[in-house]
């Protein structure tokens, strides 16, 4: 271990003890402070400046095996980034990237979690530059890209950590292993074991949370002992890059070599993740996307670990409400479906009500008029162009609006999409969502990802008959995020119950500030891995333990 | 939770910290006596009228969709079993099962774990009739039938139950989530997280160790809440059968339904196994046996979860030694590869020996005269066919002496193979091993598994060329074992090194009675998952992980 490695160890320890402990008490922990007041006043101007000096540049990154150049992300924002990433030649960064992994796996689990630490540090000093970096990428506004590209990722990173240490401490390294043999002496075995990497993670980003949903993978390996290529959404290079970036500079002051962490930045259309998901030297897989490539990925990449996260029908079943909760819920409805343009994996989607109505306080509230209440509180909330788009942010690509324009001719609309005028950004497409009326037996508009600011509200038979269709469309089509709004406890168990089955993380009665689409580090399960949208979840034990294996030695003592 | 659970609970408890403590010490520990002599004198005479009373008759066995019934083994030792087994329709047979799963997942871990280890209590209590049900299946000889089905088997189902419980209770199940909200009232929200079966699992039992292998599996599945479908060899049926339904029994007894664990015997090259793998109930599949159906369940059972425990290369590099450990040690060596006739997984296939010969104490020993030591002392330890045969057992089937027959044109023999005749048993088939000399440059000869009692002394350019060839061969062929002779620290920790990064399990210099072939359970892993041999262990926490996911809901507290 190198002095500045030790440094390191004693350094971030009490980081790693906090959230070790907090992985087991699951109650409100972070680390990386999530409001942009905490930080020092100066980081929102040079973090802008350092975004802005980045524009226009070929990206600073040596790497083994550089054989061009790519480029072209476009800012949902409406202007070119105009930045160039080295392209590598896979058959010499991988076989680079193998040597470097002996000295990182005899470094240690305290060590790799220390610099692991170390690098998510480094991140959160960049957090505004990767503010920007995020939302000119993404198209999130940048409040959302602050929080999601920053410290929620870090701590989502840091959460990784904790568990991959957890996991490589679960038993002593050394033990003194003594048999007795009745009355002539014991059998006396010294053994050791070492915790000894798969090599080679790839981490796949997306397109709308690079690092936060990356460095769960990323970090997860890494800590573990291997190493890791991150393959980036050709549309959302930069925060990934500059996160490879830091990765490298720590890994190479910490006195390692710095092709643990590589870039391997693809054209647009090569699908380099293709074929780096078959080599033999990638032994790990993190994906977050789409269905289609996810279940490619579970199926042919059979060399390696492969962890998905997909899309699925994230549903709401709206039973009843009291009179005063009826309006918080319209409204935290409203921002749930509105939110970064409902372009997030948790988005609700279909929304199951009773044909015959609901039950608000003491009076009764027809199917449609909850539809009329739900659109009015949409409109109450986006009405003002400004607010609307910071809480909006961009459309990140045109299949989004191509979307909307199918959705248009389905069912009856109830709510239709309508476009913002962005107040800073004049190019920016911006718009709202739209919320269609359809009924059960719909089953050909519901029942599959309308990915984007598209919702249904679905006429149901009833309150069992929603619990019935949320638990089998679930199941069936896979689902992040499910909520329920129920006065009734039987009808909120019975949706437990249905939650269990269908493997959902449910949200019950929700009003307050934190919505569905929203899952906390530490405490809150990101996809649970039982259903199709997803194989593995952020994050628990299941996570980690596949991407190292104990190997052992034992000799007489 | 029954009473009958609630005291199962309480009587367990300790047994299952001392498991739960074990598996972190890993010092020596076991719960199940391994010694006859432990258990009551009655017990032998009784276990044998118990097995033979099963001669001949249909197994008691009432389970749903039952459709026929099927059988056919013969012991190796010579007589038919005669006994026949329900056939399964495993369209009745898997809802039934799946129905049985919820309630089971109720139960919660405490209660899970009780009755796992209440059924391991009463299989222990059948430990001898086991003995004979395994020695008349499996041809091991009756001590090694008696600790392989019986203690050691049943320890390593309580290792199984105390990792999977350990991972249930990886954290809290209720939390108080406080965040702050500065000035204003904290957002706070009452969490819970329900550990939720996969569905079922099938274990895929082998012809060799059907409970020592299928224990792991089948109670990390059940601990963990999911059901087990038993696919047993045709040749073993009768140690799984006798599994099978003391589980169902103490599962009715515990107040759950017997469903939860079922026997699905299949008649001879009916193939059950692939059907049952593909089907979508199946989400876990726990495999022993031949590399290649293991690779076409790890390629195509994708809607599973599947652990595989093959075969491969097992490697002794064989360098230096101290004068008076050299016969000590060829003694060892000639029985690591004639117990049980070689027919272990983790037998000994090729010691690697440079062709220039090794050093014993001052003295050079030339490369043949090691084969010649080595088949001397197999000689004298096989010498009397009487005790021969209590260390080889029978041959299990006629694979094995067609695979002799082939070795005897292969390289120089070394060490020819003779018939022993069984004092007890005169049909049993006895074999002692061949040993053939080979040259490294003979790949197309060592480089796969020969299952049985044949190894291959290997010449190499010397012993830096044996670790590289044992770290080469074991990463493209796998292992499960290794051993190190030498006196020499360097090249025991040039073969440690090679060991991480073969990932098999080393035996350094041992001499006494604990041999390469044998893990202990609560302390040795068996397989590591790094190399082909397998892609999973014996246990650790990656082999419970999976079998479960943790779900959650949330609300406003």
């Amino acid at each position: 271990m190198s002095g500045n490695a030790a440094e390191l160890v004693a350094r971030h320890r009490p980081s790693l003890d906090a959230a070790l402990a907090a992985i087991r008490t699951r109650e409100f922990f972070n680390h990386f402070p999530e409001q942009a007041k905490a930080y020092p006043p100066e980081r929102a101007a040079e973090g802008k400046a350092r975004f802005e000096a980045l524009l226009g540049k070929r990206f600073d990154l040596e790497q083994p095996g550089t054989d061009g150049e790519v480029g072209g992300e476009r800012s949902p924002y409406g202007f070119e980034l105009g930045v160039t990433y080295p392209h590598a030649d896979i058959d010499a960064l991988l076989p680079a990237m193998a040597a470097a992994l002996p000295a990182w796996r005899d470094a240690g689990p305290q060590t790799r979690a220390a610099v692991c630490i170390e690098i998510l540090t480094e991140l959160n000093e960049q957090t505004f530059e990767l503010a920007y970096a995020a939302m000119h990428t993404t198209g999130q506004a940048f409040g959302m890209a602050f929080q999601a590209a920053g410290p929620h990722a870090q701590d989502r990173g840091l959460e990784a950590v904790a568990y991959g240490y957890a996991a490589m401490n679960a038993h002593v390294s050394q033990a003194l292993w003594e048999k007795p043999q009745g009355s002539r002496p014991p059998i006396r075995l010294a053994k050791k074991w070492v915790a000894v990497p798969r090599g080679v993670g790839m981490v796949v980003g997306c397109g709308t949370y690079p690092t936060w949903n990356g460095y769960p993978g990323m970090f997860a390996s890494l800590v573990t002992g291997n190493a890791v290529v991150v393959k980036p959404h050709p549309n959302t290079v930069l925060p990934l890059a500059m996160s490879v970036a830091t990765a490298r500079r720590v890994l190479a002051e910490a006195g390692f070599d710095p092709n643990l962490v590589a870039l391997a930045a693809d054209a647009r259309d090569e699908g380099l993740a293709k074929t780096l998901a078959l080599r033999p030297e990638v032994r790990i897989i993190d994906f977050t996307g789409s269905n289609e490539f996810g279940d490619w990925l579970e199926r042919n990449a059979v060399q390696a670990q492969v962890f998905t996260e997909k899309g699925g029908v994230n549903t709401v079943v709206v039973d009843s409400f009291d009179e005063d909760q009826y309006p918080a819920a319209l409204d935290h409805l409203a921002f749930a479906l509105s939110l970064y343009t409902g372009q997030m994996c948790t988005t609700p989607q279909n929304l199951l009500v009773p044909r015959d109505g609901i039950r608000v306080g003491e009076r009764a509230v027809s199917f449609d008029e909850f539809g009329t209440d739900l659109a009015a509180a949409v409109d109450r909330l986006l009405g003002d162009d400004a607010r609307a788009s910071g809480i909006l942010g961009a459309v990140v690509n045109p299949f989004i609006t191509q979307r909307l324009a199918r959705a248009e001719g389905v069912g009856k609309t109830v709510l239709a999409s309508r476009a913002v005028k962005h107040p800073e950004f004049a190019e920016a497409t911006v718009r709202t969502p739209l919320i269609a009326a359809v009924d059960a037996a719909d089953t050909g508009v519901y029942e599959h990802e309308w990915f984007g600011p598209v919702s249904f509200v679905v006429a149901t038979d009833g309150t069992a008959h929603s619990i019935e269709l949320y638990e089998r469309t679930v199941r069936e089509h896979g689902a992040l995020t499910a909520a329920v709004y129920s006065t009734d406890e039987a009808v909120i168990a019975a949706a437990e119950e249905a939650t269990w089955n269908a493997g959902a993380s449910l949200s019950i009665n929700l009003t307050g500030a934190v919505y569905m689409n929203q899952s906390a580090g530490f405490s809150d399960y990101h996809a649970t891995g039982l259903n199709p949208a997803a194989n593995a979840t952020f994050t628990d034990h299941d996570f980690v333990a596949s991407r190292f294996r104990f190997v052992q030695s034992r000799r007489p003592a």
